[in-house]
């Protein structure tokens, strides 16, 4: 499955339940803060030790793997409501964020993004 | 680029950029999180009907795509750094929402999700 | 309970259950941030009329005040722990704001905040 | 000014710009998190140790302070449009969280919370 395949998936979906209705851009930008709140509850109180350790810990991986897989999900649907090509707009932010962040400008410095 | 090109382009932005120390877990969970609530920001005040006709408005569309850019970098990033394997964790999300929301229980509830 | 005492309050409840070491600024700027996505999951698949509704559902309201006092727990203990006077800080935003937004310029749009 | 004052002066505040029609619960509860995004941008690359010391950067405070006092304005807007006695919602929860997390069995224990 590619991402065609699965924007079309989760497209078919949401149609076969009825749910275009809810799945306009605004609901799909609060379904999707929502899921990153979960996400945020995963880590909330680890150490900075504890989280460079988390790749280690198979249930803390897969309850992290759960709610980023429901990131994507609404993604790739917002993604499709909008009409926006997200993999074209990924690359994009790519190429610019290396010309906001310079290499020799940025190394190191926490207060960079990304 | 595919996915797996993706994620080895941002690994490599992050390592030029001595970024390594900043990209744990816990860390990227909140920068997703924030680009989440930057995402919220483009659509808050919209009605419904607003929100229904948003793709029709390219710059709105832009400020959107722009953020879901920034979420998917950092979804790639995290799922690198915790080594999960992305796209199948929203396959397998996908298989079981499929079995969780049977069509004709879910067909049309607002309540029932994704 | 006015909000000195609730601020002694959460901070003995912390102290007492050895919290403290859990408690500092990053670790519950996640914890709120959390409970806002929670907040949100409460509203996302509302239509405009039935959010303007919302008050006189009580189920939806018992949802909403939960989340609500979970954030303004958040809200004081990290106050608390950055030593910010929480009501001062919003009462300086509120004089703040009505420089920002004149009524003349701000009337109606949807585009100004908050 | 008391609660009671801030949520008066909050609700004029909008009732003057106007902005009534953007204020219903779905609406505030979007820009609640947008804020409580925002407040996680403040903190998301800090180190835990450089958290813990936080409340003696007056800079970071000081942004910390501002995107506080955005989220209890919204929180107070929000309980007032919901007719939701937030103070008294907290108090309640605070004596639930006092029942539901015993000192003994929660102390020092990450994963319990809040």
């Amino acid at each position: 499955m590619d991402i065609e395949a699965a924007r079309i998936a989760i497209r078919e979906f949401a149609r076969r339940r009825d749910w275009d209705q809810f799945h306009h851009p605004k609901n799909l930008s609060m379904a999707l803060a929502a899921e990153a709140g979960e996400l945020l509850e995963v880590f909330q109180w680890l150490s900075d030790t504890e989280s460079r350790a988390a790749h280690a810990d198979p249930d803390l991986v897969g309850r992290a793997a759960d709610e980023m897989a429901d990131i994507l999900i609404y993604l790739i649907r917002l993604a499709d409501v909008l009409g926006v090509e997200l993999w074209s707009a990924m690359q994009d932010k790519i190429e610019r964020n290396a010309v906001r962040y310079p290499v020799d400008e940025a190394r190191g410095s926490a207060m960079k993004r990304p």
